[in-house]
């Protein structure tokens, strides 16, 4: 007769191999024949596989099996006691590494946390690869703690650090990337960056690493995703100032041109117009008429409005500089001032947004990791979490809203040149 | 020989009836016939109608046919020379309110600015009632002008004056609302508010009232709409509340027990758990177990973590107070200190989402009436404005979203109890 | 016998002539012998004084007898009832007029509050003269009303307008501006601004106006008052930012050069420096050497700490840019970032600190015009506020705090270079 | 004939026995006469003592000798070549130890990286008493490190921690905290809190040990000193809210009462009354009458005010929650709402005055130990830091500025009642 023995309730994460289609569950059972059952899914069918030395296996499509409790039910033929218990592995089965890379952006911190904290979940082990893939080409890691993990969400910047690092864009360089991940025994790779960070992940796929991109820049201008995390702290932070230097344009009876950051993309700043109910904005999308702006603005003049306000882009096509010296060029109308907000944007504690954006990206990065599917970005489309292949991340564009861009024209009183 | 006139180029509001299906376009161009080429539909059928004393009209379904600009093709039968000419009507064409109803939202006057923007730019008239509903039974209206309108986005609560008033939800309350309106000549109405506000704005459009709603109210309860103007600055605003609470929390090595508004709805306390690393969070949704939350508490205090941060949401079934004195009766614990947000969230100047968000929304909500829609409720799904009917509105009810509510369990470290 | 009437309690305002020795009070309280007892001053002799055709008068010097409740004892001689009475004259008695001038700071809208409803508890009128000298050469004024200076205490800039006016430190413009003064019938003047404004206000006052100064100015280098107003809220901001840019200072491991404001003095300069930890400051008083200065970063770098943010006041020998580019054209050390932190410093809700000053700052300047006192300005000394002759003033100079410059090297790990 | 050797230039640190008169330097300089040649003091006489095994000693008044360059003459009698040297001793030659006690305040970390970093510039030890008296009773320590120092002065809260502990002002708890400090090796301590912790630091100082307080307590009830660390930022903490809260009374018509820390002081609600423009305010120091208040409130009501704001200390006679109920029992007024703002004010990153204070005090609280003269607080006296007695702290009493009040009265329309 056999006898069973029912090892129940205890949490007990399940291995699964990254990269392959083989879950491999081991079970430190003794030698004879096991089921797994997983009371999360009732209805399934029960988990079993073939006795191994020193563990059990099956085949299975990867998946993410991580994390709930099984009761594993260890069946010992004949009249023999079952002598065997289901041990848990003293060590990780996983080890994934977290890196930050580009420009720093608010809520990067948050990212990394819930990737993290997602990862401990599942028993699995990460690695913070510090300065970006920098530290991943001089193969540098540090072991990320829960502890690392405390007092970090509400932090600007990135604690990895983080760096611009042109060579992994080189064959040469991904090699001693991928290199670099492999002595360090490393299984999966979180990227949290902007576009010329996500295309690194890419290539990083493309040589075989599971790697998911988490979209983390304030300019916003990587496609496929709703929003960036970073995008909205930055646009308070910009807002904010632009209200300020409002008090100060009111005061005088002045025209302030504010330049904002976004590099090509324009959504900061018109969101930053319109939010703060700017006079004119400076797209790098809207090829600008100076005449027309300043037209506009010796019409406020007259009006008697108390200030004109321009948010201008980074890459808009007139520059912010040159608008402001062409208004204190004209007569009879607006003085102008010029103010570059330059990286106080980039800093602060994140918004709940980012909190929240950067907290849910990184979980999701993780998860997506979990269940076999790299080779991709995770992003916001509307309410819901989607993946992107990086390979059309990194051949997308992000195109302005035009129906934004024609509310803010509206809201400032300035109505759109057509053709 | 028909001579033909054209009156081009000019800008030239159209009246729209807003209740019905006649669009009635008064051409003050002589007694003969007349058309009307609208440039910007230049491959539609123009517009033309019989000639009436005073104007021209003619079928058509309403729609948004106002602030283009129109060329007027006139034309005189016979030799006679055309002496009529379109003469811009000196007063609006339309007359529509607005009102801000229940309790107060950051984002409101955003919504109110958009509004009453994009009507003027349709030439139309708006008129802000005072103090809500209470002002509308009292038939109390004051004009809203563009220099109303100015430096009002970045101002909390609502330049018009909220009230809660349950008059308006009784029969003679609704009729006593409806003669203010025809009194004022007021044609359409947007009333800005929460759900009850929205179940007010049902009962008028019942009574033959184009009115259209907009979903404002820091609770997040107003079904539909992914968001609600203000919730977004109420979530930062107790966010930044409970950070700093935590270094206080920290310094004492304390737990502290925070209640956030909500009402019956946990979204605002959710989002503040998540966005603020909160190690636990008693909602409506979820009935709590005080004994998990002891034991997580006590495990946290042996674990040697600095502080404990509970956030409770208003409705809770389990409040604030009651989990608060739990705390203090246990021993060998943290001590535990209670904190009740209240007005505080409702106030300061919004974000920047909200400023959009109600910038949109009120935009959108004139153009639902300017395009005969009303009866509905505009507001934001995914990326997208989109138009609910309010009957639909009232009846529903939001629920929360239970991925972000396992998120937040994950990351606070506990794993929610199943079955 | 003499029947005495008394007439208590009311609030009675008493006129005070501001240029003379002699205060006249005007009692309406027919032609007998009257005698005014202030009862907050009991132990003093009653104020009596001759009859006079529609009044009462009595020599005294002049002082601040202003906003007192008054009995007024009327004594009718004989046996004929009291018949006059107290009568509160319908117009204000004392007509000054409050400007705001040069840059705008946070805090002036307190000053001229405080000013305003200082005034009217001595029921005298006040005259804002917009755009500072500007409007006051053009002979533009409007009344402040209380409804005029409602919720202004937490708004930015000046509500009355300021701007740069060169043209009263003429000898022509400062005739324009009495005749103009003169023709408003203004009395006494309060100038709220910073040390050119002040020179302004000495001017007027030697031409024989009674003129009163507040300094506010961000800059801080108004001599003799600890502080101007608008000095905490641009410091504050300052630091916000520097906060911010720490953040992806270390992201980044960068040094960033911040230009603060300050013009030729060093104080927010240091305050910022001092309070945000900054590693390095360069001040207009000290000739910094850039030798010096670019050992403690390289220093730093070697020693691998994350960041070195340098503090650069405006007017620094050493600019901020020139400095950023040393450490650029520097090997093996941090990369240098330059932010001009610009306008935005001016700008904001002023802090409680500056709310308070305005508020007392402008309160005692009233009680100075009041008190028969002008041509000085009012200033902050320690804990109490003291009156300046404007003459020093505009002679003067503020000097840094060498005590605060040291702790500033000391807490950054630089000790000063001594000899 | 003697041999000279000079030992220039190089930073050394002396000795200074803290709690004696006897200034001990060691110079490791061979067995023969040396003398110390200060070159900071080159007109006073040279240091000289005799020489010890192991180092110089001479008598000498305590004081501030440390940190300055000294230069040491070296003589060796007879012919032998100075084969002794100038040794920088490995270790520090002071030990002193900072703790945080009493409720937290935003500034306490700069006030421990300021006392901590002028003490490394003496070389000294500095160790960190974890959660104020509690950590000294249990004789816990740490050692800080300029690394600890860090990224702290931005902080809110303690990093050391905090509590409050009864058990010091028994003679018990003294004894058992003068032990733990000798066994420690402390030499001097640095007590960094509010009224009752700089009691607690009295009567330490009364049993031998050279102890220095630091007044930090939100309250701002620390006699003697004109602000303490923390009340600044709780007091913009408090203006923040207040301002959220006049946007939400506005919208609705209400008048809000809003509790403020302070316990029996009424500082802060005073200058939160003043700054916030509040209509009025409730003090521990003046008993006011419900019925004037009420009255104020209905003439106001009447006015057509929008709000009607009543600030009011924790510690008030009428207290919050009572005249709250009074005016929703009065008819035809406003209806009142009621926050007490609690915990809030006691947290966030400390505003630019608080950083500077507390930098400014910590350093010269260690400066005071270093020149021998404990048993003091040191404090802020208008522009200057003063010493005051600890004895006389502890018997004193902070109180209210009259003319402050006054001031908030006439502000807010409303006229002292007298007598």
């Amino acid at each position: 007769m056999d006898k069973t023995c029912l090892f129940g309730g205890t949490y007990w994460p399940i291995r699964i191999g990254l990269g392959g289609s083989r879950a491999v569950c081991r079970v430190f059972a003794g030698r004879s024949r096991a089921a797994l059952v997983n009371p999360d899914q009732a209805n399934g069918p029960p988990w079993s596989g073939r006795s191994l030395p020193g563990g059990l296996a099956w085949d299975r499509n990867a998946g993410d099996l991580g994390g709930c409790r099984v009761s594993c039910r260890h069946v010992v033929r004949g009249g023999a006691t079952p002598r065997g218990r289901v041990a848990r592995r003293p060590g990780p089965y996983v080890r994934v590494a977290v890196l930050t890379s580009g420009g720093d952006a608010p809520g990067m911190n948050g990212a990394i946390r819930a990737a993290t904290r997602t990862a401990f979940v599942r028993d699995w082990e990460v690695l913070g690869v510090p300065d970006g893939y920098r530290g991943l080409l001089e193969g540098r890691f540090r072991r990320l703690t829960d502890r690392t993990m405390g007092g970090i969400l509400h932090r600007g910047g990135t604690i990895l650090g983080t760096a611009r690092e042109p060579q992994l864009l080189t064959e040469e360089g991904q090699r001693q990337g991928l290199a670099a991940l492999k002595r360090a025994g490393v299984e999966g790779l979180v990227v949290i960056g902007g576009g010329g960070s996500l295309k690194g992940a890419l290539a990083l796929a493309k040589l075989g690493v599971p790697t998911v991109g988490v979209p983390a820049t304030i300019d916003n201008d990587v496609p496929f995703t709703d929003m960036s995390i970073g995008v909205d702290t930055a646009l308070n932070t910009a807002l904010e100032a632009i209200d300020r230097i409002k008090d100060t344009a009111s005061s005088h009876r002045r025209a302030h041109v504010v330049e904002v950051m976004g590099r090509n993309c324009g959504y900061l700043a018109l969101a930053c117009a319109l939010a703060a109910g700017a006079e004119a904005v400076l797209l790098p999308e809207h090829e600008p008429h100076p005449e027309d702006l300043l037209g506009a603005l010796a019409s406020s003049y007259e009006r008697g409005k108390p200030h004109f306000i321009v948010v201008a882009a980074e890459g808009s096509g007139l520059p912010a500089r040159k608008f402001h010296e062409y208004v204190n060029a004209a007569e009879d109308t607006f003085e102008s001032r010029l103010t570059i907000l330059g990286h106080v944007q980039r800093g602060g504690s994140p918004t709940a947004y980012d909190r929240l954006l950067g907290s849910r990206l990184g979980a999701a990065a993780l998860r997506a990791l979990a269940e076999g599917e790299p080779g991709i970005m995770v992003g916001v489309s509307g309410r819901r979490l989607e993946r992107f292949p990086l390979e059309d991340v990194a051949a997308g564009k992000k195109h302005l809203d035009e129906d934004t861009y024609d509310l803010a024209l509206t809201l400032a009183g300035m109505h759109r040149r057509r053709g």
